[in-house]
């Protein structure tokens, strides 16, 4: 690793100087924990199409593409078009305007149970929302959540994130009491934990294929059985489909599964690369957070923010989805592109390891411990994972491709199979 | 008030239809509860300078001004400029970036306490960081408020924001135990109240001015009361400046009081009207938040989101902050239309009303109950504001003025004096 380690140095000096006022001025030099990787992450300049450009004019093929926003790839020109017509009307009004309407018609259009909207300004408010809202309706306390599941950084939310997950994932945490945690695709196992907080529980929720965690379907005998318990107990189901929405067909992954969920969050790929969340759900669900007429403590108080509905997140999403929707074909190329690097990287590692993933989603695991399949975050945490971040680290330093280190790649409409060939040949010379 | 209900119907037509569609897609039709007001709200196409302007051409001098974030006014040609280089570039790249180094460099010259900054993606999310952190920091669990104190909607500040105090915010709450409200202004009272909690009191989190509930300073002995006695008991002294930061002068309010805080939280004008948060503070304190080489349960998992320090914000709160920086003859400007603002709508409503506020933000009393002088929420929670509303409606519908109705007014580099004295005129009209 040294070898790429110093290619790397010699890359990057313009980055190195530049990450190290970032790191006098930000805590670890970034706003985002996950952004930071040794020796020092590559500070970006620009980007376009498939390509991150960083301050010393290196190229990257991207498969990060904005936390797997990015599906049309970086800056597509439908999009900056739209954009830029937006910007001569301003970027913000604060109130309520036609750009919202439009997209709204696009979603409620496109995922059947979104029968009402509310935009927030980030996934973490999303499902922070949504939790309060499955509260609210339900008078219950506790929400379920996956061991390994990643749904922001939400108080409500952060508990059994990484590996131990029995462990906390922060100090300063005051109710983690009230979220328990449930093993992916293991439903007797599950069934056992919701069934002794039955009485508490106000919901669960679930990203229908495991991000952060590994990138790991959710088989629809899992999501169905804990679907059936959720509701024949009075509690809310509540599908976070952040990653997975508009990312394998327009619309979610859930109506492919026939499940029935009760909220379901949305965001990156619905904003366009801007700043957005949605939750959505079903009328009398989300009716609860209808504050006309109510008292202080029988509404559901849900967001909005200053920057909710803002104009320009609209028009990005707008044009972000129409673009998907009238050219459905970028779904068929990606998905494809997805399981051509699953069977090639798979090939090329000889057996050590599993790419597991979905579409154009796809992650490596180094297989160790005994561990042949991954089926859930406990055995994708128990892979080998300091070989992922010297496999990517490689790819950054030599290769020019660029996977958030230990993070699962997203392909885009930016991308070709020469991409893909790429990453191929860059696996089997690692 | 009939008069001005048949007039506002008739001047907005396409609004009234519009909305009558987003009512069907949205919960109570907005994305932001307080963007309601009846019989529906105008809806906007674009805005620039001083203007909204709805989608039947009305043009509305308005002083919400983008929840009070847009101090050069709606789409300022500077910052307009900057972002549609930026846009060129791409505005999403999910990776540490040159442009937010270059705001960071500003606003940490600017705010002394800025020694490490992170940045979010929405003042909720900051106000919820900056509670997080205190508790981590601190190994204790509770935060004091305000009485009537808006840090956004995260649910570990989601009480005792409006009247009645004592009743929830919100159906859902899980933690409000872990709330305590003191009264602003009242010290006596507030260390009463803070002395009972001391032994589990993690911070006090504090607007300057208070803005959601009434547009009311705190008096530097209020603030300087609570800095002491919190700082002696080795909790945190958190200051929510994202409605002050940059608002008065270029830099906080906290300094022209002689404050220590620990943590301040910023947002708006650091933004430049694009999606943004920021928390910031001491060193020592920030550096809980570093994650590396750290047990997660000894961490402060402090985030971040997909949008944090996204490209396109950080070049809006760029242009914004060095517009103000280069010609701080802003302040002067609208800090005294701020004060003929008071002087001249107190003067107009001849005793009726109290006028609150600071530099460019005011608001509008219209006293009952006995009360005479407003220095805290409860006084604003008792005039009468039933008639802020109809002056804030008949504004609207009558005079092409726009407040968002009940809330404070700020004024931006985009007003005049004429602008201001239709106002006036406007209040001695109504």
């Amino acid at each position: 690793m040294d070898g790429y380690l110093a290619e790397y140095k010699k890359r990057t000096r313009t980055s190195a100087k530049i990450f190290a006022k970032s790191s006098k001025l930000h805590v670890n030099g970034v706003s985002h924990n996950i952004r930071f990787y040794e020796p020092y992450p590559f500070v970006v300049k620009k980007s376009s199409g498939k390509n991150l450009t960083d301050v010393d004019d290196n190229d990257y093929a991207d498969y990060w593409m904005g936390h797997w926003s990015l599906i049309l790839g970086h800056g597509p020109k439908q999009v900056k078009e739209s954009l830029k017509k937006q910007i001569e009307k301003s970027w913000m009004y604060g109130t309520v305007n036609e750009q919202t309407i439009r997209l709204s018609e696009l979603i409620s259009k496109a995922v059947p149970v979104a029968e009402k909207i509310r935009y927030v300004t980030s996934g973490t408010e999303a499902t922070m929302y949504a939790v309060r809202l499955a509260r609210s309706v339900t008078g219950k306390g506790i929400i379920a959540k996956i061991d390994g599941g990643w749904h922001g950084y939400t108080s409500d939310l952060l508990k059994s994130v990484s590996w131990p997950f029995a462990e906390s994932e922060s100090s300063g945490m005051v109710n983690e009491e009230k979220i328990v945690s449930i093993p992916y695709n293991d439903l007797e196992e599950s069934l056992k934990i919701l069934k002794k907080h039955s009485k508490d529980l106000a919901g669960v929720i679930i990203e229908p294929v495991l991000g952060g965690a590994g990138c790991i379907p959710a088989t629809r005998d899992y999501l169905k059985g804990v679907e059936e318990f959720v509701h024949k107990n009075k509690s809310l189901f509540i599908l976070d489909e952040i990653v997975t929405g508009f990312r394998f067909r327009y619309g979610c992954l859930y109506p492919t599964m026939k499940l029935d969920p009760d909220i379901v969050t949305l965001g990156k790929i619905a904003g366009g690369g801007m700043a957005i969340g949605v939750m959505c759900g079903k009328k009398e669900i989300m009716g609860f957070a209808d504050t006309a007429g109510k008292k202080k403590s029988e509404r559901s108080y849900v967001g909005g923010g200053t920057f909710s509905a803002n104009p320009a997140s609209m028009v990005t999403g707008y044009a972000t989805l129409s673009s998907l929707k009238s050219k459905k074909s970028v779904y068929s190329k990606i998905n494809s592109l997805g399981e051509f690097a699953r069977k090639e990287i798979t090939k090329a590692f000889d057996g050590r390891v599993a790419v597991t993933g979905k579409g154009s989603l796809f992650m490596t695991h180094f297989l160790q411990n005994g561990i042949s399949e991954i089926t859930n975050s406990a055995q994708a945490s128990n892979c080998d994972t300091q070989t992922l971040q010297r496999y990517h680290f490689k790819m950054i330093a030599h290769d020019g491709i660029f996977f958030l280190p230990g993070k699962l790649g997203a392909i885009s409409d930016a991308h070709s199979k020469e991409d893909i060939k790429k990453i191929v040949l860059a696996s089997e010379n690692f």
